[in-house]
């Protein structure tokens, strides 16, 4: 199906034979659900060992007592050394850079942006105290990211995302006119949701940027699918690495996390940066908590007493996850692979797939098939303020639903794409 | 030992003599602890069955799986419905009131003093607008409510605490001659460190308050010892009754946690409110988490799957403090009763002992103590900023040492005292 290139009849012949489909779709009352990046049943199974791993022995190996507060080796705040040792091999950093902390690297990413925001870090001035501070935000991405500068007050300048990682002309451009900007989100690994993993070029020059920014300048790596690859691993170029060799390592905070590795949402979040930075992290942590939850640190730390069984444990994950991604780009690929209805990346790993309808039919193409009964992430919601200037990307999430359900979403989906298409198209003609 | 009806040669010759045992106390190259309010190893293990207690079994009683983000039931920031009745239990609230959260009430307390200083809980306006947004302070109180304070810049004012409770007085002057004052901290039951619970006439002329005072004006109700009695049970007039009689429930927030219930800092923690407030709370939360660990909740519905158990498993934690207590408070009236030396209460539950020496005295005290061996809470520690302005206050917390080491440690804490008190009242003769 090729719009541009259709006449007006063609268009309408189209939207009477979609219209009718959709109209059958719906009758069939589905009731399908592809909108958030959530494990699936059997995915989840597979570390059901947690509860009850420890068998009683709720002591580590440094001797600390983990159903107590405190500790040995940092003790409370920087959490468990077997956990912080974890969270060193997941970033690839050293363990006395890395801060093992509670369920969620959100919320360490809220209260790193809170430091920088409310005190500032390694002595550089609050954020709050910048006539206008604003984060630069590669687009599409995480809409968490954004509700956190956006709850906060900070700014936020859209700046796109290419094959390589953000526009790296665009950024550092953006910075160059405005000391505003005071940080980046970054999902240096299979996007969220394009996918995308970052080249070399674009992590040295990310690395470069703290020589021409504010001083205050931080770079959130957000490496929330730093080991989720669906076939051989893909290698993201080390950020400490090349910020060391820049002398710019106080620019960046490094988060992970297991909630995707093992149950979601209970699990350990890691964050790693420079000594300066972390002092400057628990310090505002100090008033907040005595530690995080030690005893589930110490389950994680056993049930992957070796790098190999986090990894073994990983290849897992992709088996199940590897059919459903298949059946999305399979689909896609059928459906508009000689088309012009959308694009698409083809990632190698993580949790999504972005699709980006013709301009202006994003939202069009998300409300026809909640009518249909699939629900879609919300058009936008890949942008800050949840604006999508186009009105094109739509975040698919294929990790929960059972293959037949996803199979049965992704022709509704496409269905709706169609529709949509040819709908605007004869709208604007 | 009465001081202030000594001559000066008596008091000399205390003091050689004091001196001598003491110099006798240093040689003995002690290591005692008695600075934190931490359970013993013997209470930890009561709760060790909680490790394993899923049995495989992750779904909660109303269908979510606590493996994954969300839930039903309010699902993701509410935490899990038996969690939230368990916390209902513990605060004798109705559940609908309750949000279960992570491992730590301090990290509530944080983000609920957050959100009334950033965003301003039910449409108030945030406290940093305020020019000179204060919290009532308690004292002795806990160190921890007070850093939160200073690391937000809201100031402090002492309040002093009486037997029944804070001096209603001097809080209700206070508030009537400054609307900058937009919160108090309580610790209403076994108040750390007095032991103190809070009278039916304090706990009502308390719910009272937001009938004066700014209509941002917040009771932060740290009910840390609510079930945590020695004997038999205290009872605590209910704050959230108090409010509603007085049409003031948006102006208080309950909090309570398993902390000194099961292991500390791996437990859940609650935060009970009116709907505005949790709404207003909430709205926080969202841009900092997806939700709490609720594998750890269930964990704990199931150890504690009726109230009664809960109870019975509180008892066993009172079997194994009151004695620590009984060593304590024998030895300081054994020491002091009769003397002019010192003042303390007697808690019938909580985790500390509060005692007041003469005036100028505490931090001789400590440092003393430290140079033999034994640990001490930094003098000061109990006030706003570090500084008890009469220099008297130490708290003694008990739980954590063996009995004997307590034994000893308290031995050298009299004679501590003692010394300190001959030696100031020697240097003001």
């Amino acid at each position: 199906m090729r719009i541009d290139s259709a006449t007006r009849d063609q268009l309408q012949e189209w939207e009477k034979e979609l219209s009718t489909h959709y109209q059958r779709i719906c009758q069939h009352e589905l009731s399908l659900d592809i909108t958030r990046g959530k494990p699936a049943a059997d995915q989840l199974h597979q570390s059901d060992g947690l509860d009850g791993i420890l068998n009683g022995d709720y002591r580590a190996a440094d001797g600390t007592d983990t159903r107590n507060y405190g500790g040995r080796n940092g003790g409370g705040l920087e959490g468990l050394l077997c956990a912080r040792e974890l969270g060193a091999d997941i970033l690839q950093v050293p363990t006395e850079e890395v801060l093992a902390g509670g369920n969620s690297s959100l919320t360490l990413m809220y209260h790193a942006v809170l430091t920088g925001y409310l005190f500032g870090f390694a002595g550089n001035k609050p954020w709050r105290e910048l006539q206008s501070p604003k984060f630069l935000c590669p687009v599409p991405g995480y809409d968490r990211h954004f509700s956190i500068c956006e709850q906060l007050g900070i700014g936020m300048v859209n700046v796109p995302m290419t094959e390589t990682g953000p526009d790296m002309d665009a950024i550092e451009e953006e910075i160059k006119k405005d000391q505003g900007i005071i940080g980046i989100w970054c999902v240096p690994k299979f996007s969220n949701p394009t996918g995308v993993t970052y080249s070399q070029e674009t992590v040295v020059r990310l690395a470069q940027l703290a020589q021409i920014a504010n001083p205050g300048f931080r770079i959130f790596w957000d490496n929330a699918y730093a080991i989720h690859d669906l076939e051989q691993q893909i290698n993201l170029p080390g950020i400490r690495a090349a910020s060391l060799e820049n002398d710019t390592a106080d620019s960046v905070l490094q988060f992970a996390s297991t909630s995707k590795v093992t149950h979601a949402g209970a699990g350990v979040a890691f964050v790693s940066a420079s000594t300066a930075n972390l002092a400057s992290l628990k310090k505002q942590m100090h008033a907040m908590t005595i530690g995080p939850d030690k005893v589930n640190q110490l389950r994680h730390s056993r049930f992957f007493a070796e790098f190999t069984l986090l990894k073994k444990h990983m290849q897992k994950h992709a088996q199940i996850l590897k059919p459903k991604f298949a059946c999305v780009l399979s689909q896609l690929e059928s459906a508009f692979g000689d088309s012009d209805l959308g694009e698409w990346e083809k990632p190698k790993g993580g949790y999504f797939v972005s699709f980006n309808t013709r301009p202006g039919c994003a939202t069009a193409v998300v409300q026809l098939a909640a009518d249909a009964g699939v629900k879609l992430t919300p058009a936008g919601a890949t942008f800050p303020y949840g604006k999508d200037p186009e009105d094109r990307n739509i975040r698919i999430a294929p990790s929960f639903p059972p293959l037949e359900e996803l199979d049965t979403a992704m022709s509704v989906f496409i269905l709706c794409v169609k529709l949509a298409s040819v709908r605007k198209k004869l709208e604007i003609l």
